[in-house]
């Protein structure tokens, strides 16, 4: 389900045992976590850091949030977040993810997230150029957003 | 957007500041925990206990969440956790919900999830008849499920 | 254990099943959560609000936790975090805890934290004083803090 | 302040902003997730895996934390997680901890916990002979529990 024509990032931890919950499994909401510090990941893997983009004045605000439980996860398993970016706009964008159990592969939860760019003080704006430009080496060469 | 024809319930608390983040605001995650416990919320209040539910031998399993963030809460902010039964079917239902500004009822986040019956062997199953009559006192006369 | 000569502030809410791990019972890292909350209920009570505290340029800022876990708690179960002034100085003050059975009143987690006030800056700071003052009407007449 | 005489495991990681709040700090309540993530690692690295001692039968249940908070971290920042054994007795057992700044290798958090084994029917029970005996090649050889 990750794409084949673009940068994917994996980042690779165990479950922690704070993380189940009393089905004895990985509690959903977490994965919307591991959605987020994928994202960071993905940030670092391209050379960037999602803390100098909002020290420079601006926020990727999350204004939508998909997830779908496939197979349930454990305390200790060592899974994998994938990660890529879906879409690219002036103002907004979409990360996808997958993950997956570190070893077998075998696919867990798949989601979703949308973004825009506020600044501070709340307002939609621009992505600013250096970080578009750096998010664009993740995506295909025909891909140039809007 | 909460629904006219059937019960909604509500349960009213204040943003706990562990649940902010550096953003100032209501980590978008803190949401998905929301949603979950304005379900238990809803089965209270329709004189079900999950609790019960799961020691009869069953588990409503999370198969897909969805949330849309559309105004950011704050830490000590009074919220309102709408949740109503969206679709009752026999092996699966959906809840819809709306966090709310418990004092202006500006809408929030919206959002739903889809449940699956497993036994706790996990595997797929009837909801149980007496879970089915309860839920059913939430929707109109006409919403049967299949 | 709970001190009978000052202000008891008691937070009842049920267990959220996210606060649950493969254990069945609450994660012990959510009673850290439940202590703060309290905290914010304590300050509710005596008519002064946290969040006015922050914005007026101050924090508390959280220096030491110490929890005693003695019986654990379970999804849905209906608790009541109770907390006091157990110190109040001009820089720093200690609050304590007990977490009990809101229906049969058993002691589950008891614990304390330490505060020191700092400003914006996050350097050290007389606690304002009027949030001294209202501090000190949860306190024994005899407690008048350094 | 980690022990010299015996072994430290180290587990380095980054801080994700769910776990920020609005101080734009790692909430306090965090760091008990990570000491507890340090004692995973800490078996993972003396050989033996804490879900299998669960699966045999035993859980090292939480009786008390504490946790020093000395230096604030951010979200991104890279920190490791230290763990070492501070004392080992037939029924229970304590671990110290340092959350300390990957890079700088400052100490921001000290802290301990103590562990009490028990069976999954509640009674406290000898630790298994196995899991003893993995824990005491960290400790040093004059060192041999009660």
């Amino acid at each position: 389900m990750a794409p084949q024509d673009r940068f994917v990032s994996e980042n690779t931890f165990h479950i922690r045992y704070a993380e189940t919950d009393s089905m004895g499994i990985t509690h959903h909401s977490n994965y919307i976590v591991f959605f987020e510090e994928a994202r960071s990941h993905y940030s670092r893997m391209r050379g960037a850091d999602y803390a100098d983009f909002e020290r420079s004045g601006y926020w990727l605000t999350v204004v939508e949030v998909h997830a779908r439980y496939i197979v349930p996860t454990r305390y200790a398993q060592r899974i994998s977040a994938c990660c890529w970016v879906e879409e690219l706009k002036s103002r907004s964008m979409m990360f996808g993810y997958e993950i997956i159990d570190a070893d077998t592969r075998q696919v867990c939860v798949t989601g979703y997230s949308k973004h825009v760019c506020i600044d501070h003080s709340g307002r939609v704006a621009h992505i600013p150029a250096g970080w578009i430009s750096v998010m664009k080496t993740g995506l295909p060469d025909a891909k140039d957003g809007d």
